[in-house]
């Protein structure tokens, strides 16, 4: 191994390109990409999180890059959302294979830099690498917390479960073209009836086990007729022969916000129709019982969390 | 490409115990590990920085995986520590291939969260994923900035150049075991002779070309005999068939802190003797000179910066 620094004439190269493609008119900047570190103001609280995209993992190199840009981006926005951060600040460190074309990389950072903006925060900083792997991004994003967090250890027995958005929705596609749900999770964390919200990226019954696993060991009852299905579910489940719900169930990214609500959730505020309608409700019990639309029951499993149910 | 989630039951096992193993009593982390994202205290003006390790670019799976978790650690305190601030929070992205054993994995964050505590700063945040490709940790850091940061646009013409310790001895090793300079650069940051300082990660000359081209297109002459030269360069020098001066000028991960001194130093400081000594100064002609002990002078080709010389 030598010792010599990977980071040659080319990759600052790169990173002065960077420094101008990213340049923000932002006051609170003090010192954005090019130096050894970026300075910024800072919130007295703030919301720090940090989620990569791996090529082969979270994307295709099929996939446009654009996009992928876009998804790693709103992948840490999404997390921001459901503790009702407002996005400040990016960093973001690249990993470029051999196989990535000038033009392509172009799209990359177009991508990354168009979904900044569309929630007004500012890349700031970052890393340029080759690697002999394959392409990874990893965005890092600082948010000004709410007074209050959205946690996700929040649940009592009796709250009913809500959901921002249609699930199962990711496959064909939407997993490269969610929007990050920042409007909704600040405006849930100032409902002083919303205690707990989660970005549903692993799957509705996954991150709700983790809801409850986090909440001291509740269980769920889901009523498998008010789980708002996306279109591409349907069109999902004809091509995988399972069912648009197992679809919602289970598919993960769709980057929904799942909260849940303790009395009368507030008039006004962006909430869809939809999201204002339970899917479910928190119990004592431990385990996830779905009750389908003759009012049987089925207890669900849910991988990893088979031991608590 | 599958849309479902590539977190599953065992990222999520390994995540909760991560967020044990990584417990912090600083009364300033309001939400660490375990949530979509860290809550933490920040200060007014914050330092953000990002740099990634990458298995076959910045170690080998020969190495030893806690000397790999400190490396990434003390890359992003070294980039803290060049911009005079005080390391308060980390996050860390393990991209995790099939190779790496559970005891390796533990040896990785052992090493990860010694560095961290080294630097009383606190890991509250980050993911884990499995990757089809080499092994790679991923860290952000964020840092209190000291009143005036050290930016490495800041030089002059007659400006001397030091350097905080020796040089060229990253091979062999070191490139593992460097300790970032926090307590020289926040003392730095505070004197009112120094402007700039960029930490030495390219190798003496690329990273000097990088201060000469950010201040506006300057020149340096380093005098041979000044430049202080690492034991382990001298060592590295016998294997490469080059001299020890050539490894110091052009190896890179010293990660010693290059600065400018306009005036007298102030006294007192953690700085070494030899760091009070100047290893050459600024001036207003581009390109890069040495000059040798007998006075002959040689015009120095820097990697990727040959339009500047």
């Amino acid at each position: 191994m030598a010792a010599r620094a990977p980071e040659g004439g080319a990759e600052r190269e790169l990173t002065r390109r960077l420094a101008h493609f990213f340049a923000t008119d932002d006051a609170r900047v003090e010192i954005g990409i090019g130096d050894d570190g970026a300075v910024v103001r800072t919130s007295p609280r703030s919301v720090l999180v940090c989620d990569p995209v791996v090529e082969g993992v979270h994307f295709t190199r099929a996939d446009p890059l654009s996009l992928v840009g876009r998804k790693v981006v709103n992948r840490n926005l999404s997390d921001l959302a459901a503790m009702g951060a407002t996005p400040d600040y990016l960093l973001v460190s690249l990993l470029l294979p051999a196989w990535l074309t000038r033009e392509g990389r172009r799209r990359l950072v177009e991508g990354i830099r168009h979904a900044a903006r569309e929630a007004a925060s500012a890349v700031v900083g970052g890393d340029v690498a080759a690697t002999p792997g394959p392409l990874v991004v990893t965005v890092c994003a600082l948010g000004t917390a709410p007074r209050r967090c959205l946690r996700r250890d929040g649940l009592r027995a009796g709250d009913r479960l809500h959901v921002t958005g249609p699930l199962g929705g990711s496959r064909l596609g939407r997993h490269l073209r969610f929007l990050p749900q920042l409007a909704a999770g600040r405006w849930l964390a100032g409902q002083p009836m919303v205690h707990a919200a989660i970005d549903v990226s692993d799957g509705l019954l996954l991150d709700l086990a983790a809801m409850l696993a986090a909440s001291g060991g509740l269980g769920a009852e889901l009523d498998a007729a008010a789980i708002p299905i996306a279109p591409a579910a349907v069109r999902a489940a004809k091509a995988s022969g399972r069912t648009p719900l197992a679809h919602a169930l289970t598919d993960g990214e769709d980057h929904e916000l799942l909260f849940n609500v303790r009395g009368r959730l507030g008039r006004g505020g962006p909430l869809a129709g939809a999201a204002r309608r339970p899917l479910g409700s928190v119990r004592a019990a431990p385990g996830i019982d779905l009750i389908d639309a003759d009012g049987r029951r089925r207890r669900l499993a849910v991988e990893g969390y088979q031991h608590d149910v």
